[in-house]
């Protein structure tokens, strides 16, 4: 590994440290290295707060009494371009020239209409030496969600579901039956602290009664999101228990229950999924993970909506069933999951 | 004034602090007397950290060794009801048994049903002295946009229009005509900066091309809507200037365009006051003031769907012209503002 990539491997660990706290502001890690030695590092660490170049230059500052002369002489790293635009803070672009730091390595650009290459240009332009693109791939990744909402104007979209090793996904009178064991469990639940909202079909409330939030893994529960149509579903189910706020897409009626909230989509033959999408947009939800059930999944497969799939593949079989959703992406690799398997499909163009 | 209503005045001085930093929590203001002297007092400063009961406690902990004793024989007057919840912080109820205070003033109920009389019942079960109802007008209208989102589901509405002095909006054709002064101008500014949102119909963008900022005022801008059904508007009028965020609902399409957000509507002859202001809802909007035109102040009237009206009259008279939204409210009282009246209605039931 380069050394250009070490030290912006350590501005993405930085970077992680801001993870649940700076949504809906990307993740961003800092570095400022003068002669081959580290002497300031920071992270946005707060949305509202401090950017990650602030918090690396004062580190420089606060600690050096030839801070100024250091700078003057030093690289900045930086995950994601320096903005160029007074937000809740001034602009990181205009820091660093004040300082005459001669150079500065970028990880991505920032698509965000208000930086989107306005920080590089405004570098450039002041006479620093830039370079871009240091693993630039690891950089957008970090950011997905981030990106997908900037980018698609939708939250970034997971897909999981659990397969029979012969390709079921359930009996077929829609019935419950466990394929994945306890380990692969904990995940999902792992995963859902990570995610800003859940969402299931009715058929899924109807099958398996989910509760659909954190038990059996720290953090906080997400917001669930459920399609019932014609609101079919009782409010003896888990989902309505109002632990966590809950939508409800139907074609009956706007209303209120406390913190269950019923959102009316009037033509459900068409754009169900892509409106359902743009509702979570407007409310801020960065992410979500689909649980199924197999026909709502395909309906966000059809749709091209969806990111990233995580399928699990369990030992038992079924002689017969629904069949698992279909879908074609890029294969990521594959783990194992105490007895299960779990593969990764990223929705490649 | 009996003390507990001069304690109370003090809640409510205290809980406006927190004006523009809370939200959605509501403002609140405690005060903790022993022998008649104020020993401690408090508010809640932002959303997210410690609630007026919490701050008012801990200065008497932090100045006075016999802390604990005082707060023994101590009352505490509190602007809203003490939660009784777990939310970001530990319920105040509970706070205040711990430390044994034996009499606790409310101005008034929280509405919100975490709260909603639960803090109260806990007080009691506990064995302490609970008086409600101090001040408790004032204290509701406090934090009017907090208790019309939890109790009616949608924002706070505020209408605003300026008439001729017998009773015009606008020349018949629409055109721009001046009817206030400058001092009525600042003090609209002023109040722009107070509410979440601002609206607008399409015949006002065509008609004044306004820009919908605060401009002769301190504070931030609102967010921006416009009621477009055709999306007849070009995108050079002011409103789609991109310096804030602009929600446009139609009957054609949703998309975004950078921060322009549009929003679909069906059903655009039914509902559409309502369903807009649910779509405010569900993004967080406490409070919108509707700045016309004539016919759009007239669709929320015509739907109740309205709090306040704030009504200028100029010296000026038309001869023929638009007329002025008709309401039946009741009579807050008048003021002069420069040479124009101002007149105050609320929707009282």
């Amino acid at each position: 590994m380069a050394s250009a990539e070490i030290y912006m491997q350590r501005c993405l660990e930085l970077a992680a440290l801001g993870a649940g706290c700076v949504s809906p502001n990307p993740m961003v890690g800092a570095v400022i290295v003068h002669n081959g030695r580290i002497i300031g590092e920071g992270c946005h660490r707060k949305y509202g707060e401090a950017h990650a170049e602030v918090n690396a230059i004062k580190m420089v500052t606060d600690r050096y009494t030839d801070a100024a002369q250091l700078l003057k002489e030093a690289t900045i790293y930086v995950s994601l371009e320096p903005c160029a635009h007074y937000g809740k803070t001034p602009p990181c672009a205009d820091l660093i020239i004040k300082h005459q730091i001669p150079r500065v390595v970028v990880g991505c650009r920032d698509p965000f209409s208000q930086v989107d290459g306005k920080g590089i240009e405004k570098l450039l332009a002041a006479g620093v030496d830039v370079t871009t693109g240091v693993l630039e791939h690891e950089c957008r990744w970090l950011n997905r969600r981030f990106f997908t909402r900037v980018q698609k104007h939708r939250p970034y979209i997971i897909l999981k579901w659990a397969q029979t090793a012969n390709g079921f996904f359930a009996p077929a009178d829609g019935s419950q039956f466990w394929i994945t064991g306890a380990e692969s469990r904990k995940l999902v639940h792992q995963w859902r602290a990570e995610e800003d909202a859940i969402l299931v079909g009715k058929n899924t409330v109807l099958a398996d009664n989910p509760q659909l939030n954190v038990r059996y893994a720290e953090g906080r529960s997400p917001r669930r999101v459920v399609i019932d149509r014609q609101l079919q579903l009782d409010k003896t189910f888990n989902v309505f228990d109002k632990t966590v706020e809950t939508l409800v897409f139907n074609a009956e009626k706007f209303d209120v229950d406390d913190n269950i909230k019923y959102i009316q989509l009037e033509d459900f033959d068409n754009y169900v999924p892509q409106y359902i999408m743009y509702q979570l947009y407007l409310q801020d939800i960065q992410s979500v993970i689909i649980e199924g059930g197999a026909k709502t999944s395909q309906h966000f497969i059809d749709a091209g909506l969806w990111d990233e799939a995580r399928i699990f593949t369990g030992q038992a079989t079924l002689r017969a069933g629904i069949p698992a959703p279909r879908l074609s992406g890029k294969n990521e690799g594959s783990q194992t999951i105490g007895s299960d398997i779990l593969q990764i499909f990223t929705n490649q163009p």
